[in-house]
């Protein structure tokens, strides 16, 4: 019987793990992989698509067409019984487990984000991981533009026209690039807009950026941001963030209305699940890329700390988190597995980095291929090379070609084709000082306190007296909302720093039907301010 | 000093209005579109990208672009004072509202969609209105192809496998003749469905499709369609729905896991709201499609009811919802604008239809063009033609033509971008004798029952004694879930027809850490049933 080998994750780890595999096995071996997604993600590209310069579907490929041979299932990962040697995944709108037997299993699954450790960061960040992300954030830069366009309140318009990066890594240096690109080539169709008032920021931790990179050429990227007008902030953390400003570690409060955030690598749940032995937030392997104490489990890519030589310790001695060695993690998998079946020994993965390639936007690249250095156009053309080359299936990567010749000619299309709705149910931070809403304002939800305080005015219409009130946790404001109010009355401040749950009005009223206790609670607070809830003869507690 | 102009929406009626009062009023008037979107959507090439044959991009091309010498206000329209001539605006996040001033106003709105007349149709199905539904459509076809591949269970796939949609005019019959066209070439990555299980169907209340088009173009159509393996399902309307089922008004019950409405057309509460004369939902216009009552306010496309001569009565009385009519009334509203400006009498409207045009899939289309009726490939290629001619911009022109011929060669792609998350509280409806679910199923929510009543049972683990409770209105299950448990236990049935609220996790917790009565109501509930509500230790009232 065919020998089934399971691949988890169609990243470059996974999907070049299946490829080779199939190629090595052919028939004697059975290979699916399984991923969230149905497509392959070209990862490198993702800040150009959070430029626009390449569309959003020219960034991926259909796993099934990259597979051929290979099973792809689509499921989100549960978690995996090593005992019984099954993975238990979900299957789309299904909700019944599947249970997908292997012989050998491949763990290429990368590694999440988490940025809890800043206030406010993971819930006012965009971030540059998925596909999603980065077509968030043109979208994100395009409503910053349409609305700096129109507005007539100058605070706005500056905290609409300032943009933040934070983090100076490829990811990080390569968005801030491309993004102050998208901008200077949109602002023909903003009139309103003086080049002058857009202020684009690059904040990295460390004193350099680009660290994996040798000093001439992150000092020639450094260079070229400040020529293109990129404001750079070394040796500066996030301190926290709310919806308009970012705090820096120095303390400088920046007003901005868009931080992405390519910072706070983090190992994803579903690896932790699985209870592998981890080092460094990282599945622990050997050299053979055999997980420590499993013969039949392997790791490969970012989820993996792979050590390059024996006895392993420096950070330089492992393999770093880029798709150059996770495409050569991935033949060594195959090699070994395939060995492993034959009875023969498992060899050790080794491999010296070819170089490094970045591309700072505005035709300019850093790169170091070989241990020689370029920088300006000849590495930004060999960047684009390597990467449309390195791009699955010819018809992607005449589609990316032909985008990217048409990007060189005309206008960037400034569309946007989906504005990111808030959740209705969210926590928002303001620092305190920080105006909440006035009175006059469109009603956007109701608000309850979790910490801090805030300050409610309000002015009499009739007598002009003006009255105070201070709510602290577990108060709320703002419930004139839930009659459908669309303007506020009053005015709040944050007392001090503060963190709300706003909620929408249709959720209000949804939990008012839904909750006898909810709307037991709500009625007297309501009735006192004079607010009847709709829908007040819902089902009772039955 | 020159005359304000403003437009209310973007759309075909709105664009073209805008764009034929600069041309006509040059610098003797200020001419401002405000509209929702940035861009202008080429609404009958809607269906196109449902299918995939275009992506969403070239359906839609940039107002700022199209309209040189507009200006053009992204914003959401909250109201017009019609006595103090300004529109009421909310740009962007900001919530303070903008006035915007205006001597005369065009109304170009559109009209929204209203499904609420049959039960668990607004929540379950999707629509065709916007470009985010067309691509929204797309990415869910995409979801039961790899759902259907990989799914075990029999009924499972076949509920996947149906698509259905509802609404026979031009909207309906091009969607599901693309929505086929789709599945079909995308089988070929699909190795375990076969093409025999794949069931498309089209509902269709009268006892024809294309009502606008003569008899000989529909039976064409008709045959076209049975032909392609599209179930037609005539003097029939939908009952009702749910999230895996359609019930037919002939009370047939559909297993389908895809409803497409593309019927319901109804007022959007923004027009409602401006409490103008109205007809038959429609804003009602005189002859010169100034609105009744007012002679600075004009209104066009398919949010006006627009006569064709004096004393119109009957529907053929009146200009039809389409783009073609929609472009001519742009026209007369310029000129009359003009001529009103110039102290000049303004002319009625009126346009005979020059014909009309469908695309049913496979590339075949019915075509009826100055009296003359076309089928089969020509009228695909004339329908093409048409549209291709109409697009706004060269470029865009050229863009949809590439991605035409592209389109004709290769495979198209399988890649499904985002799929669509359900909202964090959602109500779902169940019909009685459903399964809600099984024990060992994904806990996928925490329930609470709105009206009807469900069937829990309970499978002791130690004795294996069964016992079952009836849940009414008021009362809840599946409330495992807030520990953190992925499984459940039990096993729920619909006793009878119904409603549930559904609350994902996290909005329960953060209701739990807001509201104290929240919390104070659950506590002993969760507490009977072992389950301690995490963060109870959450801010109090104040």
């Amino acid at each position: 019987m065919a020998h089934r080998i399971v691949v988890l994750g169609g990243g470059f780890g996974g999907m070049y793990a299946a490829r080779a595999l199939k190629r090595k096995l052919r028939d004697t071996a059975e290979v699916e992989v399984i991923n969230a997604e149905n497509y392959f993600v070209f990862q490198p590209l993702l800040p150009e698509v959070g430029a626009g310069s390449i569309t959003p579907g020219h960034a991926v490929s259909p796993l099934r067409f990259l597979l051929k041979g290979v099973s792809v299932r689509k499921a989100l990962i549960d978690s995996v019984d090593f005992e019984r040697k099954v993975v238990i995944v979900f299957q789309g709108i299904q909700r019944r487990p599947t249970e997908v037997p292997f012989d050998h299993l491949v763990i290429a699954l990368g590694q999440g984000v988490d940025l809890s450790r800043m206030p406010g960061l993971e819930e006012h960040a965009l971030k540059m991981k998925s596909l999603e992300d980065a077509r968030r954030v043109r979208e994100h830069v395009i409503e910053q533009l349409e609305h700096a366009q129109v507005t007539r309140l100058p605070d706005t318009k500056r905290g609409a026209l300032t943009f933040t990066v934070v983090g100076g890594g490829f990811s990080g240096v390569e968005t801030v690039g491309e993004m102050k690109e998208l901008i200077d080539r949109s602002l023909r169709y903003y009139p309103e807009i003086e080049p002058s008032e857009v202020r684009v920021l690059l904040v990295e931790y460390a004193g350099r950026i680009l660290n994996e990179m040798p000093d001439r050429l992150a000092h020639y990227a450094t260079r070229h941001l400040a020529k293109h007008g990129i404001e750079l902030k070394l040796n500066t953390g996030v301190a926290s963030a709310t919806h308009r400003q970012l705090v820096t570690t120095e303390g400088e409060v920046i007003d901005t209305r868009t931080i992405v955030a390519t910072i706070g690598n983090a190992p994803l749940p579903v690896v932790q699940r699985m209870g592998l032995a981890s080092k460094h937030g990282r599945v622990a392997v050997r050299r053979s890329l055999q997980v420590e104490g499993r013969d039949n489990v392997w790791a490969l890519g970012d989820c993996a700390l792979i050590p390059l030589k024996d006895g392993a310790a420096e950070r330089a001695d492992f393999a770093p988190p880029t798709a150059q060695f996770a495409v050569r993690e991935a033949k060594r998998i195959a090699q070994n597995i395939a060995a492993t079946l034959d009875g023969k020994p498992a060899k050790p993965f080794s491999y010296r980095s070819r170089g490094a390639l970045a591309s700072l936007g505005a035709k300019r690249g850093v790169a170091e291929v070989f241990g020689v250095q370029l920088t300006g156009f000849p590495a930004w053309i060999l960047w684009r090379s390597y990467y449309l080359a390195l791009l699955p299936g010819i018809a992607t990567r005449v589609k990316v070609l032909i985008n990217w010749l048409l990007d060189g000619l005309g206008a960037r299309s400034v569309v946007q084709i989906r504005a990111h709705s808030k959740p209705p149910l969210r926590y928002v931070y303001f620092r305190a000082g920080d105006r909440i809403y006035d009175a006059g304002d469109r009603s956007d939800g109701f608000y309850t306190v979790i910490s801090g305080a805030v300050e409610m005015e309000r002015t009499d219409p009739e007598t002009g007296e003006k009255t105070a009130r201070r709510i602290g946790p577990g108060g709320h404001f703002g419930e004139r909302l839930i009659l459908g109010a669309t303007r506020r009355k009053t005015t709040v401040r944050a007392a001090e720093d503060t963190k709300v749950l706003v909620m929408n009005r249709d959720e209000f009223l949804m939990l008012a039907e839904s909750f006898s206790a909810f709307r037991d609670y709500f009625r007297p607070y309501m009735e006192k301010r004079g607010v009847k809830i709709p829908l007040d003869d819902g089902p009772e507690a039955g």
